[in-house]
């Protein structure tokens, strides 16, 4: 069995990687050896290992947040569970292993006919996504909304489940060469960040009401997406991509009413129960089976080269997410 | 009759007044002449001069926003007012002139026994401190708050108003020469900025929520108090003394629930009932009387020397506001 752990954060994150031997014991009651069957690396990932992450675990500490795997043993009085099943692996159970010792509890069940890989990355981004598009105003369908780094994965999914619930999409990239994977994911109206912007959002709606922009840059963008928000919208911010502080100014907050708020996932996944969790992971995974829902993916790598997996995902420039396939 | 008003706007807000003579015609049907007693020079007024304020009316355009006069000649059917009735100006109405045209309806009644200088400023900051007060979380006796910029007008005004409410307030100030002065102001917990700002807050509340931070600086000191408050408070701006954009991290606004908004009094004047204006002006010329409410006055000049007032307001540090006496 393999596993991927860190003593220390530092710049370079796979530098500080390891991948470690270990053995498990077999299963108490109640708990199930699962064999993992894909993890994702995500960038979350990526600012633990080098300490810019909002929350930081103890070290040592073990790699990845998501993925999915296959009961493998059982323990005793595991009755809802069987050997084979496809499962969903809690965040943060530290995916980037060979195998994993949990609770039967924490499980959640998959369909076999999902793609396996699509579902490894159903934990984070849709489930992000889906959570997001419900801390805003509430929208009725034919309804507009903002987002920025559309071409991230979490925005791929912004846009499929904002388009399953009948909302519009405005979708902001920083780049030409961007466009294309965007409208790819399902987009109807790209534009790149720059002059006029307010101006060419407004004609795409009309005029008609934006009251709410989702902002994974921070910096300088939460302010752009202010500039084009109707009076009284709201920003919400879910990701500091810019590596910077949101900026929003006086003049959009206090003359125009605008809000800012921010979301981490991680506060849905500690107060919502267990039944809504099982029933949007239902929703989610289903929606990948119809289509709805599709992530790309860039790159699979074994678990042996996750130090190259990390080394590409460091790297930038790509379409879709890299997997770890153990 | 004598105004000041300004044809275009310029980095040095002295340089670009000018003092009018005029005439007034015999005030219509429901119509006062009102003869200006004491007027305000405040920041937002230099911002309208620089062309810094959110909202800038077209040129050329007449100065002062708050004051107070006595009625001097009554149009016909003005049976509410009296001559020589002390009233408050309209906020906007152009108050730095010896004389103006006023709708009778606008004028709302003094008490002839309050301080004729302290009257004077009860339009802008007294009610903003009010009206941001109720912007807030709903806060109750002994609860915290917390503000920058503690020794400019509206804190002072924000020390007093909270402190008549029973809500309890730490105050923040940039340098060590201006505590003494919010002191004098009623305030009984004063912090300069720097480091351990967080830990020192905490070591006054003794760990009790604080919930509501007044956010008169923007820039990074927005940041700043949301690092002093409890979980899921609220950072509410009002100002941009800094001169630069509101900043907020990411891990306040989505690991920690800070919501970041923005408060212009010019939106309560606009949206609120003529009721409601005139108790709370009520009430606030009743805590000039009681002396609850106090604001201090750093120099006082004739409308001929406009110019000087001016660029005495510009000039900075002093204590307390400049007031024109027509």
């Amino acid at each position: 069995m393999l596993r991927v752990e860190y003593r220390e954060r530092g710049p370079v994150p796979q530098d500080v990687l390891e991948l470690v031997e270990f053995d498990l014991p077999p299963p108490a009651a109640g708990e199930v050896i699962v064999k993992v069957v894909a993890a994702t690396i995500n960038p979350s990932d990526l600012l633990l290992l080098t300490g810019k992450y909002g929350q930081l675990p103890p070290l040592p500490a073990r790699c990845g947040n998501e993925g999915v795997g296959r009961v493998e043993t059982l323990g005793a009085g595991v009755d809802e569970l069987a050997v084979g099943q496809l499962v969903l692996l809690p965040v943060g159970s530290g995916s980037w292993a060979s195998h994993l010792l949990l609770k039967a509890g924490d499980l959640v069940c998959l369909p076999e006919e999902a793609d396996h890989q699509q579902l490894a990355m159903l934990a984070v981004n849709p489930v992000s996504a889906a959570v997001l598009l419900d801390q805003g105003p509430d929208l009725q369908a034919g309804d507009w909304l903002i987002q920025n780094a559309a071409n991230s994965a979490i925005g791929a999914c912004i846009i499929q489940l904002a388009k399953a619930r009948g909302l519009q999409t405005i979708n902001l990239v920083r780049r030409e060469s961007a466009v294309a994977e965007v409208r790819a994911a399902g987009a109807e109206h790209v534009l790149v960040d720059g002059d006029k912007l307010p101006e060419r959002v407004r004609e795409i709606t009309g005029g008609a009401p934006l009251r709410f922009a989702l902002d994974a840059l921070a910096g300088a963008a939460s302010e752009q997406l202010a500039n084009c928000l109707s009076d009284g919208g709201l920003v919400l911010n879910h990701g500091m991509m810019s590596g910077e502080n949101c900026q929003l100014s006086p003049r959009n907050l206090a003359f125009r009413q605008i809000t800012l708020r921010g979301y981490w996932v991680g506060s849905w996944f500690a107060s919502s129960t267990r039944e809504a969790r099982e029933q949007l992971f239902g929703q989610l995974a289903a929606a990948i089976v119809s289509g709805e829902l599709h992530m790309p993916v860039a790159a699979t790598y074994p678990l042996t080269q996750v130090k190259e997996a990390v080394a590409a995902a460091v790297a930038g420039e790509r379409s879709g997410k890299i997997l770890l396939l153990p």
